[in-house]
């Protein structure tokens, strides 16, 4: 494994964090508040990212490995070193706190061990939303499209960083793609805090709350979360957004480029819009009693399908205490996520509608044994390796939410916590039920658990195997193996 | 479609059913009870069978198709008519609640609708427990073995009534190996009642206990099932029974043949005690502080592991007050199952052992791209198509899981008796957490809830796809324009 390439990049990565600590040390400024923990921590930041940066490499090339191994050390360097700021600030309890807080903003999941989020000054408040930002579109892909890393295997980052089962690159050069994808990013942001800024909401909240709807992440800065601003229109504008945030980017590329037909036919989102309007009905009939109305159900319902599918995980209400229908909806919308090449977490629709597809194909070929049928998506013939592939990541999806969950529940809370905080964690949500629910907060795990989630939540944002690299043993010993 | 011949082997196997409810009618008469019930069924069943057996067929051809609609067919319409005992009775409010209770039986599940068992007459509970004893080894097997219906087809029906991913005949005649199937089951029961007589428990008890451990299926003749005895003798005979059902019965054909070697080398089977002794060892030490000593905590261990991973569901304990940890590593247990070609149902473990090593391949793959590395069992390799047939296995375990879940969740019980109640019935294990605990029962549960329920037990004990076939509408209709 070429380790010095490895090294130098994740030096300039620290090097982009530090310089992007800057925006809330500027809020802190601004704000008078204290700002010795982010003073602190660029300086340390700057150290280490200086003397990576400064290692001489032999040779540039790198190959899957590599760019599997950047993209997973990336991610944990960020957060050990993004956790300082909390850490220092003295809000935190312990540096795995931190360390938790700063995974769940990076990944975009918004499970906070705050039990009081508000008396948070404005400088951690907005970087604790601002690493929703970052880590919606993905440090990698913004990098990429910044320094000269990339060369023909960066696509191998790329797929790493960006969700789903199909990464296509949206122009020729994998640098022009990058930026595409952060300026339409960087467009839906402004233009929702814009609109936020016409519903009342105040200019600080509209920015970071712009930030955690665009990486579908759900930090908010009010221990109501959303509900807190009481207010239809900005419900219905949060919803909208969460939903165009959880769209594959490649669409809004598409509608750029006036190709609208093929927008439109995109059969992944369709199949979005499809779950996320039947979900919405099914839970307003179902929350109609426990209403005042049926235009209060219905906003209930859209808003919290819109932000669980989505992965975001803001709330509008206690769902915890609405009836198990809705909540096992719910629950399956969390399994599911949203589109690939989104910034949303879970499963992702393209999966689920192959894995749909498959099983019947499957099973059309037991009943008519001649008959040849393959599994299409966009009118495309899906190749076999795929579709194994997406079978497999499922009972991968399985397999690490049992040990998980195996871990977790050494803290012996109730079956519904233990559950479902690791659920919530792998597909990067944010609440889950019971104590963990949406106004519920994950402080009262054990150090152990909380390392556990966060390991659990960058398994889910890498999707998985990135992640599983740094754990099996293999992955370091072969190499050294060879070097003999 | 060869619908005639469908219904004409119908009949045949009814016919056998109701040859088979002489033996309840007897311990009726012997213990003086009210025999109507069993007389009423046995007239009806036997009008239906004679009128279907009667059937003149065109051609005796039979394929793929139409094996998996006669076991599909054959398991409902004997629950069908196995339920009128209990519904004639009047011990079971309504016929769906008798339905449940045989479709429990018959898929070796062993989950009651029942709040106080004790109060059945002799002849009902020997009924109910007769079921898991005919369920367990399959009908259909037992019918291949007695009547003139095998063909070079028949396999077919082997391996939808014989769960695991490989199905393998013992002896090159399918007549043979099913009566070989038989007689080691036989075999073993017998050996158990000797045994459990041998420790005291009464005559009437041994049998039926040993035809609920034979089948893996659980219904007790105790509310407080095998705690009323209060013998560690005879928990541990039972342990060791209920694990030695779990076992393919290949195994034991091997032993019988004198091929150790092959037999104790088998992987799935290694896997099986791994797990085992495991799970045993690491619930032993969780429940240690609740118990009075270490062998008291090794025994309840010892027994509720066996119990729930051959998915029996025999309990000695009110193992929902264990701490969280034990009871996730139980949730596990009720998934992964026993091994294949045993009685047991659940995911299996060999399809688990296959799910790992792909995952690990995959893995090793992506590291070493020139590396070629076949999944093995045994060591044989395993073709891609079985590999990739597990994965969508357990995608489709889980497809269907979510649904019936959603459906039993409009009963608004709470989440853990929701989710459990439906791992439960797919797995065939019998109890779950909650309100359906070891203590508990499904009595409270809408029809509707029962009725779904009752499909997912006969979905597991199928192992999915023939009981698919059902629901899937082409099945039909396909046939229909053909024969225009």
């Amino acid at each position: 494994m070429n380790y010095r390439f490895i090294l130098k990049t994740l030096g300039h990565l620290l090097l982009i964090e530090a310089i992007l600590m800057f925006l809330p040390l500027g809020v802190s400024i601004y704000k008078n508040e204290n700002i010795i923990p982010f003073v602190n921590t660029i300086v340390i930041i700057l150290i280490f990212g200086s003397i990576l940066s400064l290692i001489k490499i032999k040779n540039k090339s790198y190959f899957a490995k590599e760019g599997l191994m950047i993209t997973t050390l990336s991610w944990i360097s960020l957060s050990l070193f993004g956790a300082l700021p909390f850490y220092f600030s003295g809000y935190f309890p312990t540096y795995i706190d931190a360390f938790f807080e700063t995974v769940s903003g990076f990944t975009t999941t918004g499970s906070t061990i705050l039990k009081n989020i508000e008396v948070l000054p404005y400088g951690l408040l907005f970087w604790r939303s601002f690493t929703h930002w970052i880590g919606g579109m993905g440090i990698l892909v913004f990098a990429i499209a910044i320094l000269p890393l990339s060369n023909e295997n960066s696509m191998h980052m790329i797929k790493a960083e960006v969700p789903g089962p199909f990464t296509s690159k949206l122009v020729p050069k994998l640098k022009d793609t990058a930026k595409w994808l952060y300026g339409i990013y960087l467009l839906l942001t402004i233009l929702e805090i814009l609109l936020l800024l016409l519903g009342g909401m105040p200019l600080f909240d509209s920015i970071v709350t712009s930030f955690a709807t665009a990486g579908t992440g759900g930090f908010a800065i009010k221990n109501s979360s959303i509900a807190f601003y009481n207010s239809t229109y900005i419900d219905y504008v949060i919803s909208i957004f969460m939903i165009l945030f959880g769209i594959n980017f490649n669409i809004f590329f598409l509608i750029i480029m006036k190709k609208f037909k093929q927008a439109i036919s995109n059969e992944e989102m369709k199949a979005y819009f499809g779950i996320i309007i039947t979900s919405t009905i099914l839970i307003t009939l179902n929350i109609l009693s426990i209403c005042n109305n049926i235009f209060e159900a219905f906003r209930l319902s859209f808003f919290q399908v819109s932000s669980i599918i989505t992965t975001t995980g803001f709330a509008t209400t206690n769902f915890d205490l609405w009836p198990q229908f809705s909540k096992i909806i719910l629950l399956f919308l969390m399994f599911c996520g949203a589109c690939g090449g989104s910034t949303g977490g879970g499963i992702k629709v393209s999966r689920i509608v192959i894995a749909l597809k498959k099983v019947i194909k499957d099973f059309i070929t037991v009943i008519h044994p001649n008959t040849i049928k393959a599994v299409r998506l966009d009118k495309k013939v899906v190749n076999e390796k795929t579709i194994n592939d997406v079978g497999y990541y499922l009972v991968l999806y399985f397999l690490i939410i049992i040990f998980a969950t195996l871990i977790v529940s050494l803290d012996n809370f109730d079956f519904e916590t233990t559950l479902t905080s690791v659920i919530t964690c792998i597909s990067n949500v944010g609440p889950g039920f019971s104590i963990v629910g949406p106004i519920g907060n994950f402080a009262d795990f054990s150090g152990l658990s909380k390392l556990v989630l966060s390991i659990v939540m960058l398994f889910g944002r890498l999707e998985l195997y990135p992640m599983l690299l740094l754990f099996y043993p293999l992955t370091y010993i072969k190499n050294k193996r060879k070097q003999v």
